[in-house]
């Protein structure tokens, strides 16, 4: 099978957003037995000096459509928002055989600006579900991909560029698997979304009743981590959540209404029923 | 102000149950530069074996009332309903002058056993915020205590014994601070039964639409670790809890509903002020 047709391999990357993400995958890249050229840009450019220096980057580009011009993979690797509007930006600048992909952990946004933009693009969404509470250049890692999931949504692109950037994050280290960007998202919403604002919502009404997390066990302290995040990052994400996150959301309210209502009328059976099957599925993983 | 009174340390330490909590206050005991006597029972004798291989224990006995007999002060180091019930046992055995303590993580119980019991029971409680989710002897260590918060309950004693305990957890490391058994259990319920039922609650929420814990992210993993606690303990911790436990509840249940509706009507600007609020509160301790 080897050598029929073009090497599925890309010579030349672009990475616009060379954060923690973006500068792992450059990193990762960089780390190839053949590695390809790998053109920064971001809108930070002590991260592109810092790539540079680390030697994940091989060339920068002071300007996002300067760095995708003549790339055969060019990566959004920016914040959400951002990366639908280089969708926009880069339209007329990519090449026909260039593949676009981003690894946003939304993909109906991204699709949707792929849609509007036009002109032909040949996308790919990714979202590789790794990361952290760590972000910029500074923190990112060439391993961090390795052993990931990571989703691949390929619903409106040709086979060929599917299998090839599935590929690509193999060959990284990934584990990709396909996903429509509609089932992607309303998985996220309960995988992710609905975590963080479970989080935020205990720690606001623990924070509104004196305590301070010094108070709290390791439990308490793990429920509250999230707490922590990025508002900003979140705005972004929670203003492209599908409506399957408030959905969800009112459904956990219910449910803790009915666990209150269990203590209330004393029903531990019952609890201790609910606890021994979240302790099953958690065993299960 | 040396050698004022007699010694204020125990020569003799009975410690019931020698598993995470009790096995690692009598590995701390037994590392002072002047250790007591520890001397061991547990429901299960190999527990205490292994207390005495590993020079935790210097005695064993068979049955709680030997254990208790003739020692200066006696920890309850079991779950909370044994250790009321030992209360109990134990009221005819304790000498005048013997100290008797415990480590459960709700007091109102343990005090209310200790007021059945009468016959001048000397009770102070204690509850240190350590521990995690091992169990067993096994699992201990001698530095559990150091740095921990130990809360003590000095309600109905004399308050030359809720000195003499407060230097006790002094010296093995911990931070005592004096509560009442109301307060405590009050702000137990908010900082470790809320959390582990809200965990509880999102497990089995996200358990249902089909998502396993693979498929998290770190956030979701750590939102979702409580839900692998014991549910016999809870259970044993739940038909305690006070009151102020469902109503938490209630008030999540309305704050997560909440949520729901800000994302509904979209004001991220209150959604963002609540995650900026909650990362000051988590920033601050």
């Amino acid at each position: 099978m080897a050598h029929e047709g073009p090497d599925p391999r890309f010579g030349r990357v672009a990475i616009l957003g060379v954060g923690f993400m973006g500068g792992s995958l450059a990193r990762a890249l960089r780390a190839l037995p053949a590695p390809p050229d790998v053109v920064g840009w971001s809108i930070d450019p002590e991260e592109v000096e810092a790539g540079l220096a680390a030697g994940a980057l091989t060339g920068a580009a002071t300007d996002a459509t300067d760095a995708a011009r003549g790339a055969d993979l060019v990566v959004l690797a920016t914040p959400l928002a951002a990366a639908c509007d280089l969708v926009e930006v880069l339209a007329d600048v990519l090449g026909r055989d260039t593949l676009l992909t981003d690894v946003a952990s939304l993909k109906g946004p991204v699709r949707e600006a792929v849609r509007r933009a036009g002109r032909g693009l040949r996308w790919v969404g990714s979202h590789p579900m790794c990361g952290g509470e760590r972000s910029g250049f500074a923190a990112s890692r060439a391993e961090l991909y390795r052993g990931a999931r990571i989703w691949l949504v390929v619903d409106d692109s040709a086979p060929a560029d599917g299998i090839r950037l599935e590929a690509f994050w193999t060959e990284l280290g990934g584990r990709p698997a396909r996903i429509t960007s509609g089932e992607h998202d309303a998985r996220m919403a309960l995988a992710s979304h609905l975590p963080q604002l479970t989080s935020t919502t205990l720690a606001r009404l623990l924070a509104a009743e004196g305590l301070s997390r010094e108070e709290l066990g390791p439990g308490g302290l793990d429920m509250t981590r999230l707490a922590g995040s990025s508002p900003l990052l979140w705005r972004d994400l929670l203003a492209h959540a599908p409506p399957t996150l408030p959905e969800a959301l009112r459904r956990l309210a219910v449910e803790v209404g009915s666990m209150a209502e269990l203590l209330e009328v004393g029903d531990l059976d019952e609890v201790e029923a609910w606890m021994a099957a979240t302790r099953r599925w958690k065993e299960r993983s």
